[in-house]
């Protein structure tokens, strides 16, 4: 019963594109990690081919509009904080609006600072994390809460 | 009178503070240019003292709730987004769902790449600009449009 909920969670991940591809490979590897809880409806945000110009050959208006559309269909959202992005920003406010819980994390031996706007508020949740092995365990943490799973 | 409605304008600039302060100097050009059509809310962004850790001394849930506090109350936002900043994409997402015009500048001499969920969005305006005589043609038109002055 409890894992046909899981099977069924709709995971927005958000992580930076235009902002910077820094950290695309660690994008991959949460979205792998993910995988375990649900399905990630945004798995391209991983992919090393995606240059910091964003997704070749489609309009924006088309990503705009599917991204919207996958936020207003998903059960949670993960988002990467540690690199700068106007569309996870955009994305995070949008989801709080609809009601969905959101998590960010962000990586403390970085030498940036979280916004103010993530930090400050109270209607998300954020995930300070030094290593990989930090990301997993905070992720099963909040995958085995029951408010998320008996939603 | 309309003049009056002028002096009533209330502004909410938004630009980059802990995603990076490269581009402070002309955050406070382009403030100095708004406080002939309205009160600007939002000063301090402009203020060069203010590194990318942000307002000193102020807790994150202070500026937080001061800022969306303001949002609330503001007739628009004007938004520079060429430094990718998360809390710059948070405030536009939370004005758009407030139904607040957005304005968002972007300097298309940078080697930045504006966010799809920015240059995608049909619900807020995209100004591309290459020098700050092009920013003060936009804003002379922005502000002299009808729609805004007789709201």
């Amino acid at each position: 019963m409890i894992l046909t909920f899981m099977d069924d969670l709709k995971i927005y991940f958000a992580g930076s594109i235009r902002g910077g591809r820094e950290d695309a490979d660690l994008y991959l590897q949460i979205i792998d990690e993910l995988k375990q809880y649900g399905t990630v409806l945004t798995e391209h945000v991983g992919d090393n081919s995606i240059r910091n110009v964003g997704e070749q050959d489609v309009p924006e208006k088309y990503i705009h509009d599917r991204d919207m559309e996958w936020i207003h269909n998903s059960d949670l959202v993960i988002a990467e904080v540690t690199v700068p992005s106007l569309g996870v920003g955009y994305e995070i406010a949008t989801a709080i609006n609809l009601g969905i819980p959101v998590y960010c994390f962000f990586n403390t031996n970085s030498d940036k600072s979280l916004s103010a706007m993530i930090r400050g508020s109270k209607e998300l949740t954020v995930v300070d994390y030094q290593d990989f092995g930090e990301i997993k365990s905070a992720l099963s943490k909040i995958f085995n809460d029951t408010k998320i799973r008996d939603k």
